[in-house]
C-alpha cells in the first residue's frame, strides 16, 4: 500500500530522498482562497533548519521552496499544491566509509530486508530530510486553520532528565513569542539553559540525548471524529510517523494510569451565559476523540539521535563483525527532539486541518438550516 | 468522513450501540481459506466479558456471535465476513436519573456538541460495548496471522502504582498460559495479588483506578511500511482509538527521552549462519516503522474509569449546577485497563494482519522471480 | 484490497450472499438528523423485488429490513447505520444439478479461479441479491439529498431493439409518477407495451434480452470534483459495479463521437437576473466533472440475463464437455435491466450524497465568511 | 476530498496546470526493482505530444521528464517516484481576448462556480495538459506489468462516422507495430486514410469531430476484484476521468442491450490439457469484474474538441450576451480522441498495475502453501 500520504481530505503526499534532487509535497484537498506566500512557507521551514543553532546539526540546508502548482496570485485555487525543496549541501562521500555496515538504531537494515535495496548515501526516505516536506505543508495548513480561528504550537518539554512543567496555555500568542526566541524552543529561559548544558555534555562525549516535545492547540468544541477517527488516534499516528519518535500521550497520559477516577475526571462547570467547560483539563482537550473546547495538549517522546561519533559494535549486511564509526564530516544532531519541535507543530496543523474539513462534511442538515 | 472503519486491506467496519439491538463488524479483505469457527470467536470474546471476575463490571453479556456472511464450511470465502453480537442484559432505566447531566470524563458532552443528539441510555457509539466487535474481528485476524506464523498477546503491566517489569518474551506460548489463567491477565502471581488489592481498595472507596496494558508480538523481519504507514504509527492510532486510552509507547518509549544514544542504540550481531539480529531491544521490535525480527512490544495507558459511584459536581446540558451520582444499578468497572487487555490484543492482530497483506502487495517482482 | 465498500464520506459497505442468512449494509458517514423509517426503506426495496411483475423473476423475497444501529427516534444519529435483510424463499436444491459445471456468462468461473472456492448454491457475492443492500442504502441517501433539494430517478429506456427517446426532464415529480406506475418502469405506455411484447417473446423462447436504463437528477450548479473524482467517473464506476452492466454514457455519450464541436457544444445563455445556463444539454449536466445546473442524465447498458432455460454447451470445472441446463425451478429474469432500474437510482443517490458531503468539506473559507 | 489521486496500492497523485511551471506525478506504492529510464518515459510521452502530426494540436511541448525521486541506478527503490514535466511553449496572451467569457463546452464555468476562481490563461487543472502526468506514470506501470507478462494497448476505432471493426487481438506485438506507425494510431491503413479525410474536412470548416478509442490487454485469469472494485468499474472510472470522455463500454457494451442471452453468453470450452476458456468473447475479458483470461477490450467515447475556431454565442460570467471567438494563435485539436489514445493506454496500465498488486495482497494463504 502506498504509505507516503497522510490525511483524508486535507491530504499530503511527500516524496524525495536526502541525497536525491530534493524533497517535496503535494497537498490535495486544500480549499481555494487560502492566502499563502513562499516567504511564509520558508519562514516556517527555517525553524526546523539544522544549523539554526549549535544545538542542532550543522548541515546548511537552504530550504528554498519552489511552488510548482496550486497557488495563483498569492491564494490557493483548490488545485493540488506542489511544493519542492531542492537539496543542497549534499555530501555523499562521508558515507562511503560505512557502506555495507548495519547502522545501529537506523532503518537501513529493515529497509534493506523489505526492499532489497537501500540508498547508502543518506537515510533515503527514512531520513529526517523528509520532514521538510511536512513542515512546508504544515505552513499551508496553519494558514487555513487561522481563517477558522484555530491555532497550534509546539515546544521542547524535556531533554534527558531536564523537565519543563506544563506552562500556562491560555495565550498562544505570548507563549509563541517565548518559544520562537529560544534556541531550544523552550518557553522557560532557566530550564533552556539547563537543557543546553546537558546537550553540551553529551556532545563532548560524542554521544546524543533524547527529549520530549509538547504540542498544544486552541480549538472550538466539537471538532474530531468518533471511534477509529478520534483526534488523539490521528495525532498519535501523526507523531509516531516521525523519525525517532517512541511515544505519545495526551493530557495526563501515562500519569493517568496512576490516578483515581475522582482525581482524573474533569468536572463540568458553566459560566453565567451557560457556556459549559471543564474546571480542570486532565483529559488534554478531548473526550471520546472530540474536542471539549479546553486547550489540546499532548507529548511526544523522541529517542536520542542514533548517529553518534562514539565507535559502536555492529556487523556487515553479510553478518561479519565490524566496528561502526561515523565519518568525521557526517552531520548529526546531539538532540533530535529540538529539530522535531516545528515538525510536531506541522503535523498537528495537518491533523487539525483535516478534521476541520471533515467536520464541515459531516454537518447535520438540520443545523445547516435544511428541511 | 466515515470514521468507523480501520485498516486498508484487512479492513473492519464496526456498527452498533450499547443499548440498541447489538454490535457488529464487517471484515472486508480477509483472504479466502482461513479456518474459523463461532467457538473460536466466542472464546476470544469471553476474555473481554465484564463479569468474568469481580475485578471487572458485573454486566452479564452473553456475547453469542452470529455469522451473517463470508464463512462457508468453516473457512473464509474471500467475501466480507459479517459478525453480529446481540445485546442482552440491557437495562436502560438506571440512566433515567442522570439524563440531561454532563457526565464527567464521558464523551456524551462532545458527541452532543458535534451531532446535536446523544443516546442517553448508555454510551452509544462511545461505549466500550463497541469493542466487542473489535475483539470478534481480532479473532479472525489471529487465525490468518497464525497461518503465517505470526502471534501476538497482551497483558496488564500496571494498575495504579503497582508495576510489572517487562517479562521474558522469547516464548509466547508459556507467557499466554500464565496470562490467561490470571484474573487480571497478569503473568506474575504476586504482582497480580498486589493489583487486586489496589482494585479492592478503590472499589471500596467508590472510586476507580488507571492502568497500563503491554502488547507483544513475534514477527518476521521486514514487516511494516515506511513514513506515514509505520508499524508504530498504525499501532498508536489503533490503541488511541480505544475508549479511555491516553498514551502509547513502543520499546523504551518515554524512557528513551532520558537515555543517551550509546545506551539506547541496539547493537547488531549475527549468529553463525550470518542471520542478523540486535543484542538488545530498546527499539521494541521496529526500526523506521519496519520489524527487525526482535519481539515487538509496546505499552498503552488507560485512565481510571470515568463512571464512579462517588458523587461529582457537574452541570446540566443547559449549564445549571447539578450533582452527578451514578445510579445504584448502573454497571461500571473499577479498572477499565483489565478489560482492555484482549482488546489491545485484538487491535494488534488487526494491525498486523493488514501489514501482512500490505507486504504481500508490495513485493519486489525480482524477489518474486519475475523478469 | 477490501472492495465491498463504495463512497468516500457517505460510504457504504455491503455484505451477505444469496443463500446465506441475508444481505446487509453499513452506511458510515451519514450526518445526524436525517429522518428515515423502515417503511421508507422497504417501499424503495419493493421496486427491485423480483416477482413484482411477470416481467421479472418470480422469487418472492420478502425484503423485510431490520435496523441494527444508527437510527434513534426516526432520525439518523451520526453513528453508522446498519440495515439487514434476511433471506427467505431460499431454495438451494435446484442448484445441485449444475454443481461443478461452468455457468455461461456467470462469475462462478472467475471467482473460483481467484478464490479457490465458490458457493455453488446461488451466485454468492456475485448474485444480484447483493443489490438489495445498495437499494436500502440508497433510500437513506435519497432522504439526505431531499433535505438539500436534490432529486434523482431512473427508468428503462431500451429493451432489445425497442428504444425510448429521452423524455422531458424538467419535472421529476410528474416523470416519477409515470415510471413507478408502469410495470417496466417505462414512462411511455405505448413503448412499454412494445417492450413487454419483446420480453414475452424471449421468455417463450426460453431466452433473455438486454436493455438500457437511464438515470436522471436535478442538482445545483457546482457539485462534483475535478480530475479523478469527476461526477461522471464516480457514476461510471458505480454503474459498472452492477451485475450485468456493460456500458455507461453521459449526455450525448457514444453519439458524441459522431458529432462536430459546433453541434455538440452547449451554448451558454443567461436569464434576466443574470443566471447562467446552457441552451442545450448535450453534455448531460456536467462540465469537467462538475454539475452545470442542467439536468444530469446518463445511460447504463445491461446484457441479457445469463441464466436462460435453453440448453447451452459448457465444460466442467475439470475441463470435460458437458451440457448446461438450468433446473426447472431455478429463478431467472427474462430482462435483468428492468430490475436494475431502482438499483441505478440507488447508486445515483449514493454518488450524489457523497459528492454533496465532499463539496461541503471543500468550501472556500472566503465563501464561508471566514477571514 | 482530495480528488487528484487514482489507485489504491499503485497510487498516483498528479499536480500542475497548463500555464504554471509544469505538471507532475507522484507514484506511491510501486514495488522496488522495476527497471525504468527517463528515455522510456519520454518515448511514451512522445505519443501523446500535440504536434506529432497535423491531426493533433501544433503546440510544441518538449515534455522532458525530470525524475525527482524514487529511482536509483535505473530501478525503482520502493520509495515514491516523482516525475516532473516542465511546461514550455506557454503562450498565455491569446487567452486575454476571451477572458471573462463562458467558454462553450469547457469546465471553466463549473470550476468558477465551485471554487470562485479560474485560471483564465489555459484550462488550469481541467486542461488536457494534466494527462501528460498520467502518461508518465503509465510508462512505469507498463514496465511493472511487463515483469508479470501483462501487456496493454490502445488504438483509435472511430472518427466521426468512420468506424474500425474490432481487429484480431491474439498478438499485441503485431498490433502495436501497426498502431504506432500510423499517424492516427489506427491499425488499418485504409480506414486511417478515411479518418484523416474527415479530420481535414472539419479542420477546414473551423470545426472539430468526436471519436472512439479502443483499449485492449492480455491478462492472466483471475485478476480483478468483486462488487465495487470490479475491473470494469475501475476502468470506467479511469476513462470517464479523462477530459472530453463521454462513454465507456466493455465487450459487446451497448450492443449487448440488443442481444439475447443465447447470443451473448460465451460458451466455455477446454483444450486437451483441461485449460478452460470461452469460445467467444462478448464479455470483453471479464466476468463479475474478474478476468477470464480472454483478451480484455473496451471502448471509450470522446466528444468533439470544445475549442473550435467557429464563432459561438455565449455570455460573460456576469450574464451578458457575447460572441466567443477562439484567438487566432490559440492551440486546439480537431479531434481530441487521437491524442487520447496513449492516455487511454496509460490509464489501462494504471488500473491493471493496481489490480495486480491488489491480487497479490488477497492471496489465499492455503494457495501460498501456508498452514
Amino acid at each position: 500500500m502506498a504509505s507516503n500520504f497522510f490525511g483524508e481530505i486535507f491530504r499530503i503526499t511527500t516524496f524525495g530522498e536526502s541525497h536525491g534532487p530534493g524533497v517535496g509535497v503535494i497537498i490535495d484537498g486544500c480549499p481555494a482562497g487560502v492566502e499563502i506566500s513562499i516567504e511564509e512557507v520558508e519562514s516556517f521551514l527555517v525553524l526546523r533548519r539544522p544549523g539554526r543553532t549549535v544545538y542542532t546539526s550543522p548541515r546548511k540546508e537552504e530550504d528554498r521552496v519552489e511552488i510548482l502548482s496550486g497557488i495563483l496570485a498569492g491564494r490557493t485555487t483548490g488545485a493540488p499544491i506542489a511544493l519542492f525543496i531542492r537539496n543542497s549541501d549534499v555530501v555523499s562521500s562521508p558515507y562511503a566509509a560505512i557502506q555495507g555496515l548495519c547502522r545501529p538504531g537506523h532503518a537501513q537494515f529493515t529497509y534493506w530486508k523489505k526492499y532489497g535495496v537501500f540508498d547508502e548515501r543518506g537515510g533515503g526516505r527514512a531520513s529526517a530530510r523528509e520532514t521538510a516536506a511536512r513542515v512546508a505543508a504544515g505552513a499551508v495548513a496553519k494558514k487555513l486553520l487561522a481563517m477558522h480561528s484555530i491555532d497550534c504550537l509546539s515546544f521542547i518539554s524535556a531533554v534527558g532528565d531536564i523537565d519543563l512543567p506544563l506552562p500556562e496555555l491560555s495565550s498562544l500568542v505570548s507563549l509563541r513569542k517565548k518559544i520562537y526566541e529560544d534556541p531550544l524552543f523552550c518557553p522557560d529561559e532557566k530550564i533552556s539553559a539547563a537543557m543546553r548544558e546537558t546537550i553540551a555534555k553529551v556532545r563532548e562525549e560524542q554521544d546524543s540525548i533524547g527529549g520530549i516535545v509538547t504540542g498544544v492547540a486552541h480549538l472550538p468544541v466539537g471538532l474530531g471524529e468518533p471511534v477509529y477517527g478520534k483526534m488523539e488516534a490521528r495525532l498519535a499516528s501523526a507523531m509516531l510517523s516521525l523519525p525517532a519518535s517512541k511515544g505519545f500521550e495526551i493530557g495526563a497520559g501515562f500519569q493517568a494510569a496512576r490516578m483515581k477516577g475522582s482525581e482524573h475526571n474533569d468536572a463540568f462547570t458553566a459560566d453565567d451565559s451557560g457556556a459549559i467547560s471543564t474546571a480542570t483539563n486532565h483529559a488534554g482537550g478531548t473526550l471520546g476523540g472530540i474536542s471539549t473546547g479546553s486547550p489540546l495538549y499532548f507529548r511526544v517522546a523522541f529517542k536520542p539521535t542514533s548517529s553518534i561519533r562514539k565507535p559502536q559494535q555492529t556487523v556487515t549486511l553479510q553478518g561479519k563483525k565490524a566496528l561502526f564509526q561515523l565519518p568525521e564530516n557526517a552531520r548529526h544532531d546531539p538532540c533530535v527532539a529540538i529539530r522535531a519541535v516545528p515538525i510536531v507543530e506541522a503535523m498537528t496543523a495537518l491533523v487539525l486541518a483535516d478534521l476541520l474539513l471533515l467536520s464541515q462534511s459531516s454537518k447535520c442538515p438540520l443545523l445547516l438550516g435544511c428541511t
